[in-house]
């Protein structure tokens, strides 16, 4: 298996990639990490001579302020850029980086492809479930589509209950359509269009709707929704979170209780709060529907978040989620093609 | 003045509604307290004989599963429906009601009837800023409108504005749109039209596109976005406070302070917690945009919710804002019919 990492995107490139990249490639020599960089920047970071780790140079990177579109067809030798054309080559099976997300769904989109059959990959964070161990569920689409069609909808529930299958190991993972209600006669029209579609479609374990005040509690294994609406919960829930952590320590700093039982007690919680919310432990958000595994850690990853990204890619890449994606959207496409003769 | 009060509508009616309006009408006799419903159960819970507090009896009501038009427009002696007509007929200057949502909407509409010029009124709760005390903002729309044209969001924003000014006593409130990003080239299709629409009207103080992240922290005295994603920030705000509440109560018991400090740090951190997250301390929901004020109060509410509620009626009714924005969109109106012709 060989992985191909962006190793100048994200705040803390190239330092934390490497870092990272150092960790997975030690823990298995069974993968060849490449990495895609400014060579005296990258072997600065790289303390270490490990025989899985290759670096491959580029002059130019992608900035977190570019111009998606324009940037990737302009930066010919972009690390982002060279690492998604090894990919699209079968020099590399999965992509990784952690830099402008624009520009990589981008990159996805034009460099490595689209499964034949998808309209539009969509963006899918693995999150928490709050309060069951191990138990996490997927949220998609959260920003790459901002404007869906029914199908792309449809879609998302098909590849979010692979994934969940495939890589998460749910068995029959339970589908839900984000909604303003759990009644079935819910919604704004897109959703109204796309309820029957998922209710019709018999291979997925359909549940119905679900409303946002649910979704941390495991309502769903995968919950579906429109790029706009998805990106809006998502950072709804960041910065909620945030603030009430922020808040609950100004609380326990009030109760005088700033000696050593405070001090403690906030060490103690805020770390079981923060593991419990940590959505980066269960990797990043896979740009779900390529022709390969595109996987994005966000901005401000340390090594850890890193690490777990690429094992999350090993998994990825060791089922066969792809390849039965693309045995099931081209045989869907053929019957639908047949259906129509 | 006086209020019409739906005395059947919500969880603990119509105790907790009569409890509020006791408080309430004792507090302020110049206010006149009417409540509709049912007579012998509402006279049960009036305890005390308050000359500022009248009894309508109604025969029916709206329960929260039935169907809002149907209902609304069949059970014609429903309290709701009762108490909406008062308002019409100029007997009451607002409707207060903690029940049915989609019935409330409804009556709004279709009985108390639009400000001539408002396509779409929209439902306003008003939330704190976190960690500023006394700071609140206006998020609109929350579920009165499921799908939105450009010019409804406008509107939102011009009835959000006249609402921080005359209700909340901010001066030049600021006005963000609820964005997928905050440069002004992001968002879906809706939201990129409606950018210019906020941009060139020199009424408005539009500061641009805002993050569902930062909303808490009062980076935008109004936010406007339209009903759908209104409803799914509001519910993912409830449900991660509600989660990480739960979160911490078992995070905190875990370190073993069970005990005396325990459970006074517990008890104190979350009355400190919940306090500056109930809303309901600021009033109920407006839906704005009526030739009259009408206030939802969560169905759950206590008596003290139906009281803040009632006060926060008192400061609508009080102040000129439902009069100045008749005059305002009579104004435009006119404006924009000139300019047609």
């Amino acid at each position: 298996m060989k992985i191909a990492v962006d190793a100048m995107g994200g705040d803390n490139a190239p330092q934390a990639i490497v870092e990272g990249v150092i960790q997975a490639a030690k823990e298995n020599s069974q993968v060849q990490f490449q990495l895609y960089g400014d060579q005296e920047k990258v072997k600065a970071c790289l303390t270490e001579d490990i025989d899985n780790i290759v670096v491959i140079h580029t002059s130019e990177k992608i900035e977190s302020d570019d111009e998606p579109v324009k940037a990737i067809r302009q930066k010919k030798d972009a690390s982002m850029v060279v690492a998604a054309k090894a990919v699209k080559e079968g020099k590399a099976d999965a992509l990784f980086s952690a830099g402008n997300t624009g520009g990589l769904l981008t990159a996805g989109l034009l460099i490595i492809g689209r499964i034949k059959g998808i309209d539009r990959p969509g963006l899918m964070p693995i999150l928490p479930v709050i309060g069951q161990e191990n138990r996490q569920f997927i949220l998609m689409d959260v920003g790459a589509n901002a404007d869906c069609k029914p199908k792309n909808i449809h879609q998302f529930a098909i590849l979010g209950s692979y994934y969940a299958k495939y890589v998460l190991h749910i068995d029959q993972p339970t589908v839900g359509l984000l909604n303003n209600g759990t009644e079935a006669t819910k919604g704004n029209e897109l959703m109204k269009a796309v309820y029957p579609l998922l209710e019709e479609d018999t291979s997925l374990n359909f549940t119905g709707n679900v409303e946002a005040r649910d979704i941390l509690n495991g309502v769903s294994d995968v919950i579906v929704t429109d790029g706009f609406t998805g990106n809006a919960v998502l950072k709804t829930i960041e910065g909620t979170a945030g603030t009430l952590l922020k808040l609950l320590k100004t609380n326990i700093l009030a109760q005088g209780l700033s000696g050593k039982i405070g001090a403690l007690l906030l060490k103690n919680t805020f770390k079981g709060l923060r593991n419990t919310l940590d959505y980066s432990q269960f990797g990043g958000a896979v740009l779900f529907g390529l022709k390969a595994p595109l996987v994005k850690a966000h901005g401000s990853s340390d090594k850890t978040s890193v690490y777990h990204a690429l094992k999350q890619i090993e998994t990825i890449v060791s089922s066969s989620v792809i390849k039965d994606l693309v045995t099931y959207f081209e045989t869907t496409e053929q019957n639908s093609n047949e259906a129509s003769h």
